[in-house]
């Protein structure tokens, strides 16, 4: 290989892979030739990457040829598929689909929290976390180290991205068809009749409503998401036996998941110690003062990278225990942004052994 | 007095005042003279009640001449002005503002689980509870009878319509305002820029947006409806040690409060046994069929009278542990419901008692 890796982007037409491209055009350049890879559906498209126009490459082995680092942003099935065969082509894969996150020998990596792991990867696969946890792991990583975490009680408020394109485009339009008519939400059904069945990838209407379910029903009523959150915490932070229950919501808000936490810890806690310890924490940016009206809202994290953390409590009735409120950017750290760190990483270790 | 009591309704032009008289007009009837009552600026105007064409009156101390049952909606301040007036008159107040829910001599009553509370009135003034609270207390207390709480840590997905008429004029402007343009939510900043500084009573933009606060600061971070929720869920279970955490979050729907809570009892809970007491619960419907798409959401909610609760999961972590979530009016069992069920209790006491 050259200088540089080889980078091939899978999924690059995505709502994700449209952040990657951004992304790889704004940081730090680490990477030689590009390829951008997608379906047969988006071949004959371009994609500008670095200032430079990419012909859409159709996903086919061939396209893995030379390739040091391939990250996969595309549904679960693709990436079980096609990850094993980038990594038999040589290329070491970055995948950001459920397919091989709780997978013994696939590290899941948070470059602020476990950037070694991502050297411990026997299948050549490295993945990616789910939305919802990136949204608040990078926040919840550095009070565990000062406290030592027990126990987690999440809510989620998961914006239409995290549902790729077609989720944006059910909320835009749902928005159309209700805006100007001002009886709305205050009749049981009216929002509905007004949407019609036309809901895009969600299970119900998003303007005007909150939808208590994300991905697919698992064991015991709990949802897919609700156990991704789950299971994926614990490993992040090596933390097997780690409590958790999690509530994913989704609502009508574009991009930027918010997530309210209770985290109960080992030890008292003290909430000024704890904002001096989110103030040094990588990845993460405190707004905290609601008398001017400044805590983590999407409107406000949207197109950031840090995750947007503040409503700093202390809980009244147990001093272990903080509540907080966390906001990130679904598409950039919640799912393009740490692939591109991870991916960044492993074209560190490629070019510091070239 | 007559056969039936006389009722006041204060601060019935407002959005509450609107629900309540529509409720005076579709429940039992048992009221005699109904008078309407509002600010000096709503005097000239009429309201419907019971099919009949009422003046609003002026607030003002002969109002509440001959009135048995005084319900008020209005802001803290004039409750605590006005209430102590309607009993010096000769009235019950029932109060749905602030002012006198954490008073020792003021009991706070949710019919379907403390209505013996409603005779203990030293002050002759009975409250209401905040709208929260309320959404979610129906559905807590069967529970908490069945397994004994111990502790709850909540997160709300409040509406607009909780800051009254203002509160929806403020998201349905918004959402006419953000319609139709399908690049905001996308960049930070965009969704306040479109929206500008009239915000109503909020201090952010709703639409396309979540916005972690609701009421004004109170000690150590808290806001004053987190608090409210707290002490209030303590007075009405007749639980004050009940650790309670909560995180209150208004959103972009027009009325419905929604609250995913996690709820630790002092034994095992079984999930199956749990909806049964549901079930059986008055003032609950259980919506929890997620398979076909079925749990509680405001566009559904709203305009109704139960609680809906569903999303009803034992933690996987703690067999003590439920996490669900509830949704319900909150301009009505939040708020014009309940007070109308309080002032029924005390109708039926006095008209026993004549």
């Amino acid at each position: 290989m050259g200088d540089q890796p080889t980078l091939a982007v899978v999924g690059a037409t995505g709502a994700v892979g449209t952040v990657m491209c951004e992304l790889l055009s704004s940081r730090r350049n680490v990477w030689g030739e590009i390829r951008v890879v997608a379906s047969k559906r988006s071949v004959g498209r371009t994609l500008f990457v670095r200032g430079a126009e990419l012909p859409v490459l159709e996903l086919a082995p061939d396209v893995f040829d030379g390739v040091d680092v391939a990250m996969f942003d595309v549904p679960d099935e693709v990436s079980a598929e096609w990850a094993p065969i980038a990594v038999q082509h040589g290329a070491i894969a970055v995948d950001n689909s459920g397919a091989f996150r709780m997978d013994r020998d696939v590290p899941l990596v948070v470059p602020e929290i476990n950037p070694e792991q991502v050297r411990n990867r026997p299948r050549g696969i490295i993945a990616n976390a789910n939305c919802t946890t990136l949204a608040m792991i990078v926040a919840i990583a550095p009070l565990h180290h000062e406290y030592g975490l027990k126990e987690l009680v999440i809510a989620s408020y998961q914006s239409v991205s995290g549902a790729g394109k077609a989720g944006v485009d059910a909320l835009l339009d749902q928005l159309q068809r209700v805006a100007g008519d001002r009886t709305l939400g205050s009749r049981s059904g009216n929002v509905r009749q007004a949407i019609g069945d036309d809901l895009g990838p969600f299970p119900a209407p998003l303007a005007l409503n909150v939808v208590p379910w994300a991905g697919s029903l698992r064991d015991a009523g709990w949802s897919s998401e609700e156990l991704k959150v789950r299971n994926e915490t614990r490993k992040i932070l090596g933390l097997p036996d780690l409590k958790i229950s999690a509530t994913c919501v989704r609502v009508p808000v574009v991009t930027g998941h918010s997530v309210a936490v209770h985290a109960v810890f080992g030890t008292e806690v003290d909430c000024e110690d704890a904002r001096e310890v989110l103030r040094h924490a990588p990845g993460v940016i405190l707004v905290d003062e609601p008398q001017s009206g400044e805590f983590p809202m999407p409107i406000d994290a949207v197109g950031t990278d840090p995750a947007w953390v503040g409503r700093l409590r202390r809980s009244i009735d147990d001093p272990r225990a903080l509540d907080f409120f966390v906001v990130g950017d679904n598409l950039r750290k919640g799912s393009a942004l740490n692939t591109a760190q991870i991916a960044e990483l492993v074209a560190a270790e490629l070019t510091t052994r070239a």
